[in-house]
This record gives C-alpha cells, structure tokens and sequence, in this order.
C-alpha cells in the first residue's frame, strides 16, 4: 500500500460535523466558514516520549492526542471546530494500527462536534501525532485567558485529579490491591482523558475570570495563571479533590497522595479563578455541563 | 535549559505581522480576528525523510517546512494567515540549532505577512517540524480549487521546473561543471522553495479555473486536478520550463532533463487550468505578482 492509498483509506473513515467545513481533505488546503474570532492551539505526541505502544494501543494514542489538543481549546471557553492532523508512521506500524489510531481520533472528533478536516501523513523513526484545533468564538470577550486572575478571587477545579498519574503508575506494572472496576477507571483515565468542552464553555459564560486546562499538573498550571496574570495563587494542596484510587496507588509508590494528585498532570481538568460571589452561578453551570467544582485556593497580590 | 526556557526564548524572537492576531503564543491557544472563510494547511517534514542535516542547515529546514505549507494557501489564491509549529527535537540537535531553525521561519512568515501564532516543542528521536498554516478569504468565491478543470481550457505554469529536483542531486554529491551562480542558484531552489502567495492570489483573481501547487512534480500534480474536476490533462514535456542548469544536472545523472523536471518535485511553482481567452489577462497577473507563466498543455474531456 502506498502512502496515497493509505490517505485515501483515512479520508473514507472521516465524517464532517456540523456545516462549517465548506472544502473538506483532498485539496491543498480545507474551507472553512470562520467564527468572529478563531482560537487554535497546537499540540504533538511522540512515541517514546509522551507514551509507549507497550501500554497504549493506537486507539488510545490517536484519541488522547486529539483530546489533549481540544482540552486547549475547552480552557478558552471556544466551540470546537476543526482538527489537523500530521502523522508520522515508523515501519512496523501497519496500515491497520493507522486506521485504528484515526478512527479513535474520528469517534472523538465527532462527539466533540469537530470535523478533522486536513491532514498529512509521513515515514518517521518513531510513531508521533501532531494535532492542531481550531476553535471558533462569537467575539473575544466570550473567551478565558490565563491572565485575568485578581487578587481576592477564588480559586476552583473541575473534577477529580490524580487519575491519569495513578493510571500511568499501574500501566507501569505498579502492583497495588485495588477494586478491579477503580483500577481500569484510573487506567482509563490515563489512555483516554475527555476534553471538557462543555464544561469550559459553561464556566466562560458564568463569568470564571481566568482559565487553564490541567495537562501539567495543578502545581505548575496554578503558577501559570499565577504568572500571567501578575498575582500570587495558593492551592490548598489538602482539598484537592481525588479521583478513587488515586490515595491506595500513591502510598504503594511510597508517595504522597495529593503531591501525586498535584504533579502528575495529563488529568486535564479546568483549572480556573472567579470573583468569590460568583461561585454559586459558577457551580450550577458546571453541574448542567457534567463536571463538579471544588473550591481549593485563593488569588492575592503577586 | 528546560524545554520551558526554550519556549520562552523561542516565543522572545516571534513578532507579530499584521492586525489579526489577538492574544498571541503563551496561552492555551491563539486568538486571531477572522475573515469570513479560514484556508488551513498541515505539513510535516522529517529529518531522513524529507530532508538530511548533512546538506539542511536547521535554517534551511525551519524555512523549507514553513513554506511548502504556505505554499498550499498560495495555491487556493488565499491570503496567509498564521502559522502553527510543532517541533520534534532530538537529542544532540542543541539550542541555538533550534533557535536559528525558528528565526528562519520567523523571517519568512514576516515576508508572507504571517505570524507564527503558536506552537509545541517536545523531544524526538528525529528532528521533525510539523507546520499548520491558517490563510483566509472574504468569500469561498475567492479561492481556486483542484476541482474547477474544464475540456477546452489550457494549462499553465508559473515560473521555472527542475531547479528543485536539480539542487538535490547536487547536493547528494553529483559532479557536474556548472558555473558557480548556476550551482548555488539549484542549491538555493531545494534548500529554499519560496512559496508564491502574490502569483497565487493574482491568478485566483485573474480568473484560473483549477490550481495546485507542484510539490510532487507537475506530472503528480496535474493529474491530481485532472482527477479532482473529473477531465484528461495533457502537459507537452518538451515545453516544461527548466530552470538553468537542470539540463546539465540531468545529464551528468544520465536522466532527460523533462523527466527529471516533471517528476522531481518541491519547485512550490503553480500549476492551474483557465479558459483560453484569459490567457492575456492572467499573463499580465502574474508578471506584476512577479511570476512569468508557461502554457504547456490542454484540458479534455475525461
């Protein structure tokens, strides 16, 4: 198979969603019928490096490199809209591992309402997936930065964390006594993280001031709206909220529960700042989008 | 240096270009101001595959992997946008490797009025540069498509073949005896494509049915539009613009200097279709966007 028949095998496995895409694969370049203002973030996943094929099947590669991707966008309270995919295919990683790795990235793509619209395909030494989303907003001020925290705000995330990190630490042949329902929850939490695309616009709306999705753990992503925004943030690391499993994994690896739960990231959870008496709005558009908030810090002057 | 550091000192030497982009690089994504339709473009180029560091300088591939993706903008006639980068680095490839391979980029998005918008860096075990490139429109009736081919229109080139293709071989070791500027112009050709987004835009204007850009070699290229507007293409080969030098390469490789320029590839000249009466009109285009154009064959039914 060359790689031309393979491309046209991806193209006949991809759908569009929703009546943006005007010009879809097969020209130089996709059409799209644009928002007021398009958000796009860019993201790449190299075998290796960000996971390995011994405990990720191309299924969960292609989803979560996808996901990782619309994550950025959810953090912006934008609407998904498209997906560009480059894939780098090492020898050895046959035809049918690519389309299982786009399928996966296809059944995402649609639950999202987002249209992968383009892609590229190549040789390359190890397995990598470079995916860019563009999102859409109705105007700039529907949006979240990460620089709009104020001293006095509060300090809420979505969900529970330490999943994902919990999840790599069993991939990794851990040997914890656990439920066996917990440990595939953690394990899937690792392979298949969920964009909170839903959720980000919700909080957009409800009036969270600043935003970021949590990808490198909260420790680090709190000093990145800490930073941006020109503030000091406290988490108070004994509230944070953890995902079942995630105390019984931590004390087998001989470490702390919550620095785990505050370190290990790839939970990609929204991690965001609101004015104190905005918190009840806030957690009712939460709950309607599908995500639980847990107040756990509090912005001051930087 | 942390791949933080190498961040924040790659986004110190990115400007923005233009009145577009909103909230640039250092957030979860960028937001940029629309046109009515967006024209976005993947690309992904790898070290031993589509380029070798023993004859790419880290330049030459940040350049060469920006312009083949606006390549494809100039070839549906749209404006460039932004750009989108994720870099692979491997172990080795050092810092200011990276940092010279992100300021060519930077100098050519600056010439294209684009603005590299955001991007990834990640660790590799080979140097990759995967390039998404957002381009824009006021109205689809703007662009040109692969698909627009009709019998009875001719078809045209801009520009010169072969110099691409040319430039390898001699950079792959080839002896030829060619004058100096000769050598260093092919060179140049392959290291350095420039994409044509002036002659793009003049051309869609001008009023071409059909366009692609020739990256795979105009033989690829004009059946990839035959097929897309469902018609037969016929190119005359003895009338293939060679770029100087080609036929002297060509020979000291002991290949016909037509074929090798039909068929080399990465010249990132235009090809398009367009009825025989605007051949004045899109001549006079062109040459103001500084390209020259060739007509070298005809459309028929398919």
């Amino acid at each position: 198979m060359t790689e031309l028949e393979l491309i046209r095998r991806i193209q006949d496995r991809l759908r569009v969603h929703g009546d943006r895409v005007l010009h879809g694969s097969g020209d130089d370049a996709a059409v799209v019928r644009a928002g007021a203002v398009a958000v796009t973030s860019i993201d790449a996943m190299v075998e290796g490096v960000h996971f390995k094929l011994s405990t990720h099947s191309p299924a969960d590669v292609g989803h979560k490199a996808l996901a990782a991707a619309l994550s950025d966008i959810a953090a912006m309270g934008a609407e998904a809209g498209e997906a560009y995919v480059a894939l780098g295919l090492p020898d050895g990683f046959g035809e049918d591992a690519a389309i299982e790795l786009v399928d996966a990235m296809e059944e995402l793509a649609g639950r999202s309402e987002a249209t992968i619209a383009g892609g590229d395909v190549t040789a390359a030494p190890a397995l990598f997936v470079g995916v860019t989303v563009a999102g859409w907003a109705g105007s700039e001020q529907e949006l979240v930065y990460r620089e709009g925290a104020r001293p006095g705000e509060v300090v809420g995330v979505t969900g529970e964390l330490g999943g994902s990190g919990a999840g790599l630490l069993l991939l990794d042949g851990l040997e914890v006594d656990l439920p066996d329902g917990e440990r595939d929850a953690l394990i899937r939490r690792h392979r298949r993280p969920e964009p909170l695309l839903a959720a980000g616009r919700a909080l957009a709306e409800a009036g969270v001031s600043a935003m970021i999705d949590v990808s490198d753990g909260i420790a680090t992503d709190a000093g990145h709206l800490a930073e941006r925004s020109g503030v000091a943030i406290e988490v108070r690391l004994a509230e944070l909220p953890l995902t079942p499993g995630v105390e019984a994994v931590a004390r087998a690896a001989g470490r702390d529960p919550r620095e785990l739960a505050a370190t290990a990231g790839d939970d990609y959870e929204l991690l965001f700042t609101a004015p104190p008496e905005s918190r009840g709005q806030i957690e009712a558009a939460a709950r309607q989008a599908g995500s639980r908030v847990t107040w756990l810090g509090d912005v001051a002057a930087g």
